[in-house]
């Protein structure tokens, strides 16, 4: 079973990938190479901070060095939703979870992430929100919700 | 990096699972357990009915069998959407990924997934198609986009 595991995170859509305490991507999946456009080989070995925004790596690193010191997420079983940064500069919206990976001692070694690239969805329902709100604007005061 | 894989999948908050040829679940994670509500020893050798609601299993299986004949999909890089059953008999929306798993010879050997629980987001975006049908159904005709 561990191959056919091994297989299936190889050949995720999703992108999952792993970093070391240091925040250094050690792991990188197919799915990470599709949503990021770049190749394992370009992406082990580099700080996670290829991926994420400038402006919200300071906000970023704050929250892994707090995890990787503590060993304590407040996220263990949700999800987290912020947007990535793609190679050619562009963002993705990305909903992810965060796995704490420890030896068996229980020691942190790092940590590892399923993202799903969520742009589609997003949009979707920003642009929903917009009609709404140009529809709501449209209203006659007496017909509104006073 | 394996033994850390592994971890990552079998404590990934999305649920991950394998099931073989005939459709029998052969692994079953963590996220899977608070997703439907089966542990895996209760999951694991069962048929993937046990997460199926029943007016959709025949579309499932039609699929399914074509699949692990012919080692095909037509949704490679992409994500499926469909409504699955937890334990208690509720519908939980899931958006998955199918992994076709294969041995080194090429023989298929069953599929793989990952399932994010989406109930939330596509609630809240039914929520808003439903505000904005009601909001343009209280616009006056001349301010319509007729």
């Amino acid at each position: 079973m561990d191959s056919q595991l091994k297989l299936l995170v190889e050949e995720s859509p999703d992108a999952i990938l792993v970093a070391d305490r240091e925040g250094i991507i050690r792991y990188w999946n197919r799915g990470a190479e599709l949503i990021f456009g770049y190749t394992a080989s370009e992406a082990v070995g580099k700080s996670l901070d290829l991926i994420i925004p400038e402006n919200l790596r300071g906000r970023h690193w704050e929250g892994y060095w707090q995890v990787m010191s503590s060993g304590e997420t407040k996220y263990k079983t949700g999800l987290l939703s912020a947007p990535g940064q793609r190679r050619d500069g562009s963002r993705v919206s990305l909903q992810f979870s965060m796995i704490m990976l420890r030896d068996e001692a229980g020691a942190m070694l790092g940590c590892g992430t399923v993202m799903r690239d969520v742009t589609a969805q997003w949009e979707k329902e920003k642009k929903l929100r917009e009609q709404l709100a140009d529809c709501q604007a449209k209203l006659p005061v007496s017909a509104g919700e006073l």
